[in-house]
């Protein structure tokens, strides 16, 4: 689960910056203009005939992407009066390329402080970045705002920090209500924690394991993080300097844990949850946890699913499974090649998850063989470093000046409708580095794609998440016949072996389903109700009608980070960079609403799958 | 335990720079070239008659400042040839204010590399900084050189950063010998554990408390730091944005035992160290130490005592203590207010420790008096902040530019000799801002003072390490006499009461002796022998010939962070700037012990007190 970034995104020659500055301010000041007189078609107009304006929460309460002047009209239409945005100015000196200046801006609206990014061509706007990263009034309290902690001179009636912190977590769940109930406490769920408490929302993050970072620590114990280190920060505490750029899965449960201890988020462990009913005219969940074995009724308004973006897992139902004798797993579930030294192992699937417990088998001298059902796309890590996310996500990125919080907001401001031509040259350029190795990847008879439309892993990430391998070393197993190559579906299983719908049959004791996941919403099925899922729909992908990711066009992923169909309900998850940069928008979200703030909704999505 | 800094190293006026960057380059290249000549005289000439070199490591591989042209002359012409200094040159454009040229440097040793400052006047260099930051070829892995964590490729002996990790736990101690032991595991031994286990030192931290930050959450409920946050950071993980200004006792322990975790040191709790011997032929000692009960010999090549500044608790011998009914303990090992509400308590003592603890009893209901032996410097803490900490130390300093290592550096570079002259008119400008406190304050009788020079706290801090309180709120309580003061030495316990020198009975229920501290080399007596503890003498002080710091004249602290008279024994220690800054100088004579690098020391302290 990676990304990779356009490196014409990033200023690449500022020769004639001195020109950019003058029509960055003037595109400003007669924007601003338009705007104090509420002109929905002046402001409009001011767009180029292709543009794109991206908006997270700052006017849309919403996470949403609208395109040419027409749906700039229309989302200002239905905005503008409400948001009465002002102030906009840069905030360092514009740069140009290519005909192109491109600008990091700031501006307010009626109710918060937003930053964004704003990129000019001869017409006009050609992308507009619009995000909100404060509420006025419910600024965070961090820098010349931090608490002061000491509270100095005498006071018959001190509290400590210690005394305040055990009430509250003795008391919240029982006493009182969290405002918000996050289900699942993996990075994800702890980075949403961590800002909602900063923002002084009750919260709870509710997770079934014994402890924080469990999430990694009981997978496979191979496994690093398939991202580096500038990618995976979290928000507020930086990895340190020495940190390593691809983490061990137990140092990254560590540093997880110790984050949500120093974070004080208030975070059950060994608590599921088991059901879930929403009470609209109360607006109000009812959700029924099991916390250390005890059962707790929580009453929370709203409720973050934050399980995981893969979602439940696929597990196929096959002919045979129940007079297989051996082990069967889904990937998910599997304990790591300890107990199968020696024993004759088939993989179903050929994904990270499969390549990554195929190494791991073969390393601990198992005979292992991977089915392939349907092509992937494989890129070397090295490469992908390198060449995909160097820019912006790198050593040398953080030498340049480059900051994680620009980082992000450089990737985001690309619209999702044209980061694929962004994407297709640089994975030109690592077929090219590769060459070697795709040639004898392919001569094993594996079969090996590069997307639809030839964009690579990051949109396959954003599309469908799923169908690649980020290679650190598995791929050569198979190029070179270390771990052996099976093609075609499975049609049943026999006592010990695995048979294909070509009647190749592969002895087997061990079956790792490594088939993937289902959408998120399939969580709410299972903890709310089916009619839940269905009137949430599909969580992730685009819209971009290609393998995976059925249409019509979103523009931004599904369900994530933003309102659903369903009041009060809310899903998060993604990769780390998704965890730290998204759940700032969820947790203003949220905030905003904690605070009865009117959160008017521009641009709902609309549920086309259920699944 | 804080302290002031002078807003005159901080260039006050940029005008001129211009001069200043041709000043300063001419005086390096001619430093330079007279030293490359190993010309110790030439070099020695280009210093003013009033003087002062200080030099961390780099030079001396000893913490030594040298005063006048004799003194450099002295200090190089042992040490140039083997040092082989060369490559000076300036990191940012020099400043110039009042005739002062001032400029942050680098250059290379024959071993290393180093940073420093230079303050330039007419005559020649005023003051030199010379800091050791790397060893050449044992470079921290951080940044471009942070460990990779993935190893990619496959390989069938594979070891996990887990399997890696538990293993080294496992064995260091038992099957293989640390060389390093730190004793004591508070934020001294963290960070020093730290930074050795960043140079890659197998370093074993043994304390005797259950968990690393228990040295915090036992002391009195109510504490906090006196010391802000900005001042605070540990080395390699700064304290988050959020971070309160004065944390309270639990939450830095927290974030110690956090920092302990994700930093991997290998941190003994509930391990108490029973005896130490040095073998000189093998250079190495033997530690008997009980861990969780069970004694365990270790064979390090080097000893550091990190078992706090303050050395052992001075419990005073009083007649009549063996019949006094009540509760009576020294305030290290007092439990905190709780049970002594509605009761009659006597803290004898006057200085931080006594004036938290009546503040925190007196809140709690408690009946207090405190007993003043002799007087007492009080600071205000928010005036220490502005007025003592501010120009680098604070909000507004980060907001500056002002890094924390940078502020470290500058705060460095001034002289201990001079150093009171530029802090008498700080406290000057405290005084007159805190007038109406101390005239309420002496009204009430209490004996204040602002140390013998009029220099303030951070001075006895240096000197004495006690004797001053930095106000948070309880010394109201002594000025409205809302804790009742009582003078004089004391003279005898009764069953029920301490009677002072002039008679007067107080009737208590408790006592407590907020009496200090001894010196550190009090741990060596217990834990090796009383001879080695007088062959290394008194820790801490200048020798400044002030209360409680005679003379000679050392120039620094007494056995701190360098070389002591006994081989491989070594004193860690000091409030959290001091663990953070001097640790990185520790670690690396350390280090270079470890890797077998000479290091000759210059000018090894003699030895004139025993405490």
């Amino acid at each position: 689960m990676s990304q990779t970034v356009d490196t014409a995104a990033m200023p690449a020659d500022p020769v004639g910056s001195d020109g950019a500055s003058a029509r960055v301010a003037s595109w400003l000041s007669e924007f601003e203009a338009a705007l104090a007189d509420r002109d929905v078609e002046r402001a409009a107009g001011m767009f180029a005939t292709t543009c794109f304006w991206r908006d997270l929460v700052a006017f849309t309460w919403n996470i949403r992407t609208v395109e040419g002047r027409e749906g700039v009209a229309d989302m200002l239409g239905q905005t503008l009066e409400r948001v009465a945005p002002h102030g906009f100015h840069v905030t360092e000196p514009p740069e140009q390329a290519d005909g192109v200046a491109s600008a990091w801006i700031e501006f307010e609206t009626a109710v918060g402080r937003g930053r964004g990014h704003l990129r000019l061509v001869d017409e006009g706007a050609w992308t507009l970045l619009t995000t909100l990263y404060e509420l006025k009034g419910h600024e965070e309290p961090r820098g010349q705002a931090r608490p002061r902690g000491a509270e100095h001179g005498v006071n018959r009636e001190r509290e400590t920090w210690l005394d305040r912190r055990e009430r509250e977590a003795a008391e919240l769940g029982y006493e009182t209500q969290p405002y918000v109930l996050v289900i699942g406490g993996g990075q994800g769920g702890i980075a949403l924690g961590a800002r909602l408490r900063q923002l002084g929302v009750p919260t709870i993050i509710a997770d079934k394991h014994s402890r924080p970072g469990d999430q990694w620590r009981g997978r496979y114990k191979s496994l690093c993080l398939h991202d580096p280190v500038w990618y995976d920060h979290l928000p507020y505490i930086k990895f340190p300097e020495n940190w390593p750029v691809f983490s061990p899965k137990d140092k990254i449960a560590d540093w997880l844990e110790s984050y949500t201890r120093v974070m004080e988020l208030n975070y059950w462990t060994n608590t599921e949850a088991k059901s879930a009913t929403y009470d609209a005219d109360a607006g109000e969940w009812t959700v029924t946890v099991e916390r250390e074995g005890h059962p707790v009724v929580l009453r929370p308004k709203q409720l973050v699913l934050a399980t995981g973006m893969s979602g439940k897992p696929n597990v196929p139902d096959l002919p045979g499974q129940d007079v297989f004798r051996g082990d069967q797993h889904h990937s998910s579930a599997h304990p790591g090649p300890d107990a199968y030294a020696g024993k004759k192992c088939v993989v179903v699937g050929s994904n990270n998850s499969a390549f990554d417990i195929c190494g791991a088998l073969w390393e601990n001298g198992a005979d292992v063989t991977m089915v392939q059902r349907t092509s992937t796309h494989i890129v070397r890590s090295d490469t992908l470093m390198d060449i995909g996310l160097g820019a912006l996500y790198s050593e040398e990125a953080v030498a340049g000046g480059m900051t994680t919080e620009k980082a992000d907001m450089v990737f985001a401001s690309l619209p999702y409708r044209i980061m694929h031509e962004f994407q297709i040259p640089l994975y030109d350029q690592m077929r090219e580095r590769d060459k070697d190795f795709y040639e004898r990847l392919e001569a094993s008879g594996f079969d090996h794609d590069w997307g639809d439309d030839g964009s690579g892993l990051f949109m396959k990430y954003l599309r469908r998440g799923s169908g690649y391998y980020i290679d650190v070393g598995a791929a050569d197993l198979v190029a070179d016949g270390n771990v052996t190559l099976a093609k075609g579906q499975v049609d049943h299983l026999t006592e010990d072996a695995v048979v294909l719908a070509d009647g190749t049959e592969l002895p087997a004791d061990l079956v790792v389903y490594a088939t993937g996941y289902g959408s998120m919403n399939g969580w709410a099925a299972d903890l709310i109700s089916q009619e839940v899922a269905d009137t949430v729909g599909k969580c992730w992908g685009l819209g971009s009608d290609t393998t995976k990711d059925p249409g019509p066009w979103e523009g931004e992923q599904r369900n994530m980070w933003k309102p659903t169909q369903q009041e009060g309900l809310w899903f998060h998850g993604g990769n780390l960079h998704q965890s730290r940069h998204y759940s700032l928008y969820l947790a203003l979200q949220l905030k905003a609403r904690a605070e009865g703030i009117p959160t008017p909704v521009y641009g709902l999505q609309e549920v086309h799958h259920t699944a």
